[in-house]
């Protein structure tokens, strides 16, 4: 799923990047006001396409959430190739992944839109559990400290916590940090949740 | 404000303690749904009074937003006096008073009322950006670290996230540690963030 939006020529596109402009837009729309106040109509609208092509594509609105905001398979495998890592460096590899990933509009609104989907929907707390869970646990455990299971959910709290501070409460100096200083800040913090001794 | 509810007599209470009542009501309602999806109409319900009775205590919806995410000023002494803990102590000292805030209905109403409400309401996010700004900057000056703007918003994140994941996403283990061990994972991580060198 790409991101790019193609240039209006006013004739509609190929079928695939229309797909492709609707999840776009329906990202964009569940991370910014999350999935109950999200309408069908206005993701369309904003996709330019009548609802009933998004219908036609995505079957639901539920559909659509799923579709929308699953992360994209390299994206797994690059977490786990983080345990590769030598272990002095295992926060900083994550931290550069994870700032990365949210400077990129795709991966930011697949976070943002789950998070601020989670509290009325359960689907959307359910896939953030997973990335807790299943992904950052497998990492946690390559990399073989003790309790991973509580060492993935202390970074996934930072990166939630890091989320919502810069890119939507806008908490400074976190919201104008540029990626490199936050690929700083958020190394050590991610070490100390990966590495470091627990208490 | 206290957050008890007097037992039911089928008799309405004083003035102060309906009001109360309202307020804990919409406390709740805006950490549940957010602002923009409360309702007065929900929150008098939740009440038990008539939605006039709600505008007669607090003028608007923003003025009752306004009055019952304010954080109780007992709180913010609390953090000043963080700062007097040895600076070994500080990240547990801190995270003490977080724990037990956030095992508060009234404060964890208070905090994912802000969160909740901070993406589509302006005055929200103005009021997480206040408790960072100010009192956790206030708190990293105290203690005398460089950078205590970033170190405030670090703390913040953590704050945030832990709140995210535990009360609302309900990452595991994280929702299910009991308030000590909450204690016990969370002060390393503040004391890194606060005291730690920053990278």
């Amino acid at each position: 799923v790409s991101v790019s939006r193609p240039v209006r020529t006013g004739r509609r596109p190929g079928a695939s990047s229309t797909r492709d402009e609707i999840a776009a837009a329906a990202r964009a729309a569940f991370a910014e006001v999350g999935y109950d106040r999200a309408s069908l109509r206005g993701i369309a609208r904003a996709a330019r396409v009548d609802p009933a092509l998004v219908m036609h594509f995505f079957g639901s609105k539920e559909g659509l959430f799923r579709e929308v905001m699953t992360l994209p398979g390299p994206l797994a495998a690059a977490l786990a190739a983080v345990a590769q890592a030598p272990r002095s460096e295992v926060g900083r590899r994550l931290a550069e992944l994870v700032v990365s990933g949210l400077e990129s509009p795709e991966l930011r609104g697949i976070l943002l839109g789950r998070i601020r989907s989670a509290a009325s929907h359960p689907e959307a707390a359910a896939l953030v559990r997973e990335v807790v869970e299943r992904d950052l646990h497998a990492l946690a455990a390559a990399i073989g400290g003790e309790r991973p299971e509580l060492r993935a959910a202390l970074v996934g709290a930072h990166l939630v916590g890091f989320a919502v501070a810069r890119y939507v409460v806008l908490v400074e100096p976190m919201a104008s940090l540029t990626p490199e200083q936050a690929v700083d800040v958020l190394a050590p913090q991610f070490q100390q949740a990966l590495v470091d001794p627990l208490s």
